[in-house]
């Protein structure tokens, strides 16, 4: 499986302000490409945090690229993942729509009725870990069920915790003219952090894109 | 006068881990272009928490570019300025050795026996505002003192607070290949951020420099 992280940040690193609300960060050329991303992909994950502070619908707003994904034999839309260890995903969340098939990742102690109202609402629900997701188990079975490429749009939490798992293959940030500042403000990886033995990422590419610049990264 | 923000920080952000120790962002191209930088520069500013962390001695390495400020009449090394509210300066720092001037910036409140201290180690003292620094009258005095041009190199509250004071003209961001994460740890703006009105700015130039990219940013 090939795991693509995507993410639009400031200046200064920042996802979003310590509000927490949404941002435009990126402009059309930005959206434009994430589109394609989506498009190229077989699943889109999000972590809980960004379905409760977004509530994003993860789908593909080109109907050129929807027909091409539905030509050659693909749904519509990429399915969408959504890693929820604490089980906080909302039942009227826009990502359990019809739009897209839904995977959400729990852990083994996620409570029954919990699952089955996730059920309910048509999401297949794949328990991993003893109390919190473990990510290389759900990704593997995630791959068993025909994702060769996940695209991964944040947040902060969830990238940090790919990224200390070794999950991550590539990773593209669009980084953006606004400086949002602010220690608790959530930046592009979050969780613990890093005290030593650092990711080292090799620069793909680096180009002007919107009123910012585009940085994508090959994991070693 | 032309205020110069300079800093280096991971894929993801932060200028260090959340042990905040020094880690190794950059190379050696940004490390001469930060010298360089330092060379053209009237003063050098870091924030106390700078001091404290890493023992800076922000004088210029080039032996060259050291004959060259004497050469045009200014002294070998920029002046230093460490914005210091909470008087934490130690009286062994690096920065108040005779390599240069220093200048201390506190608040009215600074207590006299840490004034006299400060004064005996050479350093001169430019106490405004109440019980914080004001910056923009700090920075009018240092430019009554000849600063036309003041780099600053950092640490994210300081850089925020410069930010909120509509201080800063330029930003030069060296992005390393390292993933730092972490909640805690300290980012290029910290502080308070912004929740609106967040400065919007205007890139300049982006380019690959060493392992990373170096985004040059003006503050229109």
């Amino acid at each position: 499986m090939r795991v693509v992280v995507n993410a639009a940040m400031s200046v200064d690193g920042k996802l979003s302000s310590r509000e927490r609300t949404q941002i435009e960060i990126s402009g059309p050329d930005d959206f434009d490409r994430v589109d394609q991303l989506r498009a190229d992909s077989d699943a889109v994950m999000v972590g809980v945090g960004t379905v409760l502070a977004d509530d994003p619908s993860l789908t593909i707003d080109s109907d050129e690229r929807k027909q091409a994904r539905r030509d050659r034999g693909d749904p519509e839309n990429p399915a969408r993942v959504v890693a929820d260890s604490r089980v906080r995903t909302p039942p009227d969340a826009t990502v359990l729509n019809d739009a897209a098939h839904t995977y959400l990742l729990v852990s083994q102690a996620a409570p029954t009725d919990f699952v089955e109202q996730m059920e309910e609402a048509g999401a297949t629900v794949l328990a991993t870990g003893e109390d919190r997701v473990n990510l290389t188990t759900a990704l593997g079975k995630l791959e068993g069920e025909g994702v060769e490429q996940l695209m991964v749009e944040g947040g902060g939490e969830l990238i940090f915790s790919l990224f200390q798992a070794d999950l991550v293959d590539e990773l593209s940030v669009f980084v953006g003219p606004k400086v949002i500042g602010g220690r608790d403000a959530p930046t592009l990886a979050d969780g613990d952090g890093f005290t030593e033995a650092f990711p080292e990422l090799e620069l793909q590419s680096v180009e002007r894109l919107d009123a910012g610049a585009l940085l994508e990264w090959n994991v070693p």
